[in-house]
């Protein structure tokens, strides 16, 4: 390395994910030298702040990875499967959080929670970060995965607009502000269709405000949509259970930031709520709030912003033997996003510096 | 009977059922001769139109019910467990839309689609309408329970805030108007809370403007609650199937008016999703919404204000045999709690009609 601190780059610093991601890097133990800011050449010369200096953006090419360690790559799919390769062809690992690379049998896919020793076999120079929906439960379900054994999974997502990026709260702004005040709005088929701006502007397959839809990512085979497939391949791949039986129906609410989740989990051996809750709260990420008398369960509006996995309603089936009930909720940019590939990052630069 | 055609009572005919009650009843084949509308004494006296005339409201009382032959009850539990025994022992059948009595041996419990012949056996002179929630999704699952035989649910909710009465929209208009136009709200813990008016004065235990709350009903035993509770117990009932395996979450979210169910069931018999499909569109209480390649898919927006149980998402299980995973709607006011009441009432009438 040329400085005693690795050189990171992050590819889509202006992005939604890319925003948070500044901000977790200004707030993290600063383990690198250079931070250098990528974005799409009309975002070249744009300043913005990380560690509380000023850093201008410089456009994506070849040269920018020069000297890099570590590239972050907070973009679109296919300019992740562009350029990643050519982030690690000049010397730098890429931690992607995008879907391009997720399920290569050649590139890790790591929750520092679950598999950290993952990283270490990386053939292309690649290490991908889950999909959010995925990453909102994962701590918490590696933690009690690895004292019973995950066997079963059946999930129902609760998933916020900010998971689409910036489009996705500038349209829920935009269509609470077209209903607000009208108080008889959501009562009659149609009528929230009618008063928000016109859908073809939205990237959302229907009204938002008052609703629920439930369709998220790109529909695939079979009826299911990309999101859904994601949660189960990505859970077994991170876990390391290939025969994980996993159903899941991802549905977008009126949430800004914050994925919950509603999550059936079935193990090998028997779990009883008390010991569940006793293995949550001793992992480190992991936050249980479980106290329904008094009101105490998590809510996005109340863990937005915070970087834990938060877990409550944790009940014991009553029908089903082995299987605990729960609702787990996690901030999609943070932990779903930003603040895990910069985790993974952090293991990297760990590793460089152990050399 | 005193006339050609059975009176019908409407007790609590000024609350948010009863006034969907009165629409229902002035849109519906009138079966019926007079309809006495009945409310607290407070708003005795009250004109309310129905069936296009100007009815008074008469107080409760025990003289209300003589000469009624039927009388539905959308009030409070205690108000029911009270007053349904009162117009029994005058006569009445009385259709019972609380929980005083779901789960009572000795009353049935009743979905048309269901068990219509279950209101034949009714020694207490009362008969159940079953909780909103459970009652969103009996059509399409008794019609598919038939053919396949159900065996298991594991269910999450989307629960829209009218299943609480009125107090519950009146409450997510007024959160919508405090947070509207506000174009950084949802994205620091807490920041929703401090913009909604005081939850003291609220229905609900958290913020439901941009958050979802996995909290509905009261809190039973075991950190169950009583809406999860209602979903397993009422279901074994109207099915008629007690060993029935059933997990529910039930969670709040910021709808006005139609409950969401995302829907894994297993049963029986090897069951594909176009045998489902084909199940589904003969019953004739049920519209399958299925196409979500050009966006149609059910959402309570769009469906709220109409009588049918909508299906969606129809998807064959990937891990789980003889497995669908769906998404289901249907208006809580009127399927989930008026028109099925309704419903049964008519099949009272009729039956009172062929003696």
């Amino acid at each position: 390395m040329s400085s005693d601190k690795p050189t990171l780059a992050v590819v889509g610093a202006t992005g939604a994910v890319g925003t948070v991601m500044l901000e977790i890097l200004s707030s993290r133990p600063d383990v690198w030298g250079e931070i250098r800011l990528i974005a799409s050449p009309r975002s070249a010369g744009k300043k913005l702040v990380v560690r509380e200096r000023e850093v201008e953006v410089v456009a994506l090419s070849p040269e920018a990875f020069d000297g890099v360690d570590v590239a972050m790559f907070d973009v679109p799919d296919e300019v992740s499967a562009q350029w990643a390769p050519v982030a690690a062809s000049r010397g730098a690992v890429a931690v992607d959080n995008s879907g391009a690379f997720r399920m290569d049998p050649d590139v890790p896919l790591v929750v520092p929670e679950c598999n950290p020793e993952a990283i270490a076999r990386r053939p292309k120079g690649i290490i991908a970060n889950p999909n959010c929906t995925t990453l909102s439960m994962m701590a918490a379900l590696g933690a009690l995965h690895r004292e019973y054994g995950l066997r079963e999974l059946v999930v129902a997502s609760y998933q916020a607009v900010s998971g689409m990026g910036v489009a996705g709260p500038e349209r829920l702004y935009d269509e609470i502000a077209a209903v607000a005040g009208n108080r008889a709005i959501g009562t009659v088929a149609g009528d929230v269709r009618k008063a928000v701006p016109d859908l073809v502007d939205s990237p959302f397959p229907a009204p938002l405000a008052f609703n629920v839809v439930p369709a998220a990512g790109s529909l695939k085979e079979d009826g299911w949509f990309s999101e859904e497939l994601k949660v189960r391949n990505e859970s077994r791949k991170i876990l390391g259970i290939p025969d994980l039986k996993v159903s899941a129906t991802c549905v977008r609410v009126p949430v800004i930031t914050t994925h919950s989740l509603a999550v059936h989990a079935t193990f090998d051996e028997p779990v009883t709520v008390a010991a569940a809750r006793a293995v949550l709260e001793a992992a480190p990420t992991v936050v249980v709030l479980d106290d329904p008398a008094k009101g105490v369960f998590p809510t996005p509006a109340d863990v937005v912003g915070t970087d834990p996995t938060y877990v409550g309603r944790i009940r014991q089936a009553l029908d089903f033997p082995n299987t605990l009930d729960m609702f787990v909720c996690g901030d999609n940019l943070r932990k779903g996003a930003a603040l895990n590939t910069a985790e993974i990052a952090e293991l990297v630069a760990a590793e460089l510096s152990s050399r």
